[in-house]
């Protein structure tokens, strides 16, 4: 996989039969957002996109706090107020990402060259989703969530999310998605069977259904910005969402070492990665980021803190400092407020704040 | 069933205590949602919630198309603009509800009071749900859900979804979820494990978890109405719960007649419907009046909180609790974070919580 939109025509056919005779696995760009500071519309659309902006049609309307849109279909660029400093977003959705193949075939480019473009541009990416369509089907995925509820999967992540559907009538399944990692986080991976859902879709019985299972993985903010400049220096997309997926999760036996960790992977596993290598997306922190929390500390937190204080004053006389100061550990249930606190569950947005306001800067440079 | 907020003092022990001996049930409303065709939002607020106005706060923008928003925490009454046709919505959310039981409580209203006060303003119900929590766990929801995967459930639904969360470490779950019926269709009812809801929420231990299944009933559009309808006639909760339960599913045995419709009924589920018609809906009391903006500072101030004490503690050696506990005014400088709180401005959204917190609740009913 080259990352070509189409393999020159003499080569297709070859391509393809190797191509089958190797995997059956296909790997394609399915989500993009990139950020630009300009404000500059027309240099976007014309010098990252290169399409015309008379076939594109605006709207007054964005989102994400973009005041407005240029669209072809499902090709979108935002833009915001001219003194607001989120500038310009282009936004490829899956359909978008098919649809932009179509112009850049049409110049003879590639992805790569299109995200060389949007760096050359300053741009940063925000998100990127590649997904990897197998019609061999490497494993089964209501197995593959069998082996995560025998504890079979290693992972940096903590926790897998399930959704699944039956059909009442004789309780058969009508489709299963695994997520790895959280939703809300930088990364995360979903596994599903592609072909329930296009039955789904389209309406179709499910008697007849071919073998389609789709794994996506969801990247944001750094790293999907790190995964861009690995997709650049390697030109290679299958490798790279291979190596991320690999770096994610890893599945190994049932007998071996009690530490899961230092078993040998499932010869299933080792077949669906080859010899792809690991890829680590290293992050490269914002250095505004401390600026920003102490901003936060002091606008947010600081009035609610002052809240929290007169609240205990004037109904617990105070109860609250005296505790935390002179309880131990144990003893703090005296304290209603004080448990309030100590069980408060941090949104992610609160773990981040901390996080980079505890991070001293010299950290956060590279 | 009374539908009283509470049962007259004399009769609460013996109540409590049959509710213990017959069932571990209890249900409440848990979501509320009546459109009024009126704008005018002061007779809403005053004739239908008997709110005090002077204790909400209003927002400038709001959902479902409605521009705006007046609100004490989670109750909330949406208004659209003059020429909208939308009018004038009341939105409890299931916090909401438990808030504005308070006031219900204060003027010795029940909910069926409320539900005839919106009848009698033509308002429209465009959701309710229902809640029943089952503590003593008549049954387990992933064996519930097992016996769906069998074909072992007879419903007017064709599916059911699920979802399910596991640990990655041991594959052992945290929590089950299961639909019967679509959640874009205008019922549908959901189960789900409470205790591991709440564990996540409060971020404790799955360890000691005490038994929790929650068992909640959705409708929206005609299908609210009709149930606040039938739920004002004879005031009795428990009928309409059973009524659409037992309407929309039914568990029968593994064996006997092919067609499963024709199988009698699992002596589990008999034995939960039967025990639902015993249900007494009683709606737990408010512990305080602060019960209200109890959900504002522990949702919003006490994870802020958290984070100042976090910062105090790794960046200042927890200068700042001493700080405020044994320093006099005039020594405050020591502390930056201390300065920064006792200089901390306050929003009038902080001011106004702060006041509604510390108002008793008989001074804001109107």
């Amino acid at each position: 996989m080259t990352g070509k939109v189409k393999p020159p025509h003499a080569n297709r056919g070859v391509l393809r039969k190797k191509e089958e005779e190797k995997s059956q696995l296909t790997s394609m760009v399915d989500y993009v957002r990139i950020s630009f500071k300009t404000h500059d519309i027309d240099h976007i659309i014309q010098n990252v996109l290169h399409i015309n902006r008379e076939f594109m049609t605006e709207e007054p309307r964005g989102f994400y706090g973009y005041i407005g849109t240029w669209r072809m279909d499902m090709i979108k660029v935002f833009y915001s107020a001219p003194d607001d400093e989120r500038g310009t977003l282009i936004e490829l959705s899956g359909k978008g990402c098919r649809q932009f193949e179509s112009f850049l075939e049409c110049r003879g480019k590639t992805w790569f060259d299109f995200f060389q473009d949007c760096l050359n541009e300053k741009g940063n990416f925000t998100r990127l989703d590649i997904a990897i369509d197998d019609k061999k089907t490497y494993f089964s995925i209501p197995n593959l969530l069998k082996r995560v509820q025998k504890g079979l999967c290693v992972s940096r992540y903590r926790r897998v999310d399930n959704n699944g559907s039956n059909q009442i009538e004789d309780g058969s399944s009508a489709g299963t998605t695994i997520y790895f990692g959280s939703k809300k986080s930088e990364s995360y991976l979903c596994f599903y069977e592609k072909n329930y859902e296009q039955a789904d879709k389209f309406n179709l019985s499910y008697d007849d259904l071919e073998k389609w299972n789709r794994y996506e993985i969801r990247l944001k903010s750094e790293r999907a910005h790190s995964a861009v400049c690995a997709l650049i220096a390697d030109r290679n997309l299958k490798k790279i969402a291979i190596g991320i997926i690999s770096n994610c999760i890893r599945f190994v036996e049932e007998k071996g070492e009690g530490d899961k960790r230092k078993r040998k992977t499932s010869p299933f596993w080792l077949k669906f990665i080859g010899d792809v290598e690991k890829l680590q997306l290293t992050i490269e922190p914002k250095k505004d980021f401390y600026e920003k929390s102490r901003n936060w500390l002091q606008n947010s937190c600081a009035p609610t803190m002052k809240v929290i204080l007169e609240v205990d004053r004037v109904l617990g006389n105070s109860r609250l400092l005296d505790v935390i100061l002179n309880a131990e550990e144990g003893a703090l249930g005296d304290s209603d407020l004080l448990n309030m606190i100590f069980n408060a569950k941090l949104q992610d947005k609160h773990e981040k704040m901390l996080e980079t306001f505890l991070t001293p800067i010299h950290e956060m440079v590279v």
